[in-house]
């Protein structure tokens, strides 16, 4: 598969630290995938799928309480690589995601039982692994961080105005329900914020779609 | 120092991937500290002091909010290493913790300096430091999300059930102010608790001191 290797080299920077059959190993164990807008990838503990390489598409990462509450902790785009599918191979690494395709997704995917391998027999492959999980890790407890010390009206005002710059648009299609779950709240919290943020002249809401007014009163609620 | 060379062999499992000029590097540059009760031993990301590897006493390792709150995130004991305390030279962990001494404390102390030399020029070292780092920063989300996710009445349950255990008493010793700042919370928030929990029969309320009573069903809400 010689756009897997093009893709390993550019990515992987242990590359020319494996022998020739470990670089075989790889090739042979990665294929192409495909996760239709809203299919779960992986599921926490459930599942061990291998490394994720996107080519196209939108991957969301994320936490969930045993009733169900979720948290968005980070979002992998073209080119990113998501390790965290393959934890299972890496044994210090005891927090567990779960992944959904947020939209149509084409990745490369290396089995985790040939990942388990190539980590056992080559340093350079696991120290590379274990640099990227704690890159990650870090980052997720950052936004774990700012959610707990954070207050609910800042959150939703940082959502709102990052949401908002993602899109481009000063629209935004969610409902509460929706907005909720991004930001590990409850949605009686988002509705009532919302209530107050319209009050304000701040935002217009209809349903399931939210219109952000006044952008500098957000900013200053957001602290940014 | 013979006592650093012997507790490094039991301790890194790379010492014997490292050459003799990196073994005499690092005994170089280790030495006894020692913290007194109440000090602080890493504020977060204005130090970095190196790796700690305890010989007695307790540190107490935790995060803080822009605006001074506390988040204990664990603790350390004899023969535990604190590896966080030189994240400055793990470019990929990128999450800064506070230490400080709980108890009056005695540790190894390996500086900064001497440790990014050895994780620049030794793959198994770097591996290792990164594989630690790995599995402080899981420990740490875990905690943060059961924070996140509980309520305050099950987290307050949970800490009185696990400070009595770890002091084998049912009276514990702390203000209402002191155990906020475990927990994470507002001191208002475990004034009000602890109110609820005293007219319930579950603990007896005196000042700077709280007594177990009904130890069955504080684990009922600890869902233990």
């Amino acid at each position: 598969m010689q756009e897997a290797t093009d893709l390993f080299i550019r990515h992987f920077k242990f590359w020319d630290k494996l022998t020739e059959s470990q670089k075989d190993l790889l090739n042979q164990h990665t294929r192409t995938v495909h996760y239709q807008k809203g299919t779960q990838v992986h599921r926490g503990p459930l599942d061990c799928i291998g490394v994720l390489l996107i080519k196209s598409g939108q991957l969301r990462v994320y936490t969930l309480s045993e009733d169900g509450r979720e948290v968005t902790l980070y979002r992998l785009f073209d080119e990113d690589i998501a390790i965290l599918s393959a934890s299972c191979t890496l044994d210090e690494v005891t927090f567990e995601v779960y992944i959904d395709a947020e939209e149509d997704t084409e990745a490369l995917l290396t089995d985790a039982g040939a990942i388990r391998s190539l980590l056992d027999a080559n340093i350079y492959a696991r120290c590379y692994a274990y640099e990227k999980a704690s890159r990650c890790l870090s980052e997720m407890l950052w936004k774990l961080q700012q959610i707990l010390f954070l207050s609910a009206d800042r959150r939703l005002a940082i959502f709102l105005m990052e949401e908002s710059e993602k899109l481009g648009s000063d629209e935004i299609h969610l409902t509460h329900e929706q907005i909720a779950r991004y930001m590990g709240t409850a949605r009686e919290v988002v509705s009532r914020l919302v209530k107050y943020f319209t009050q304000e002249g701040l935002v217009k809401g209809a349903r399931g779609k939210l219109t952000i007014l006044d952008k500098k009163a957000l900013q200053e609620i957001a602290g940014m």
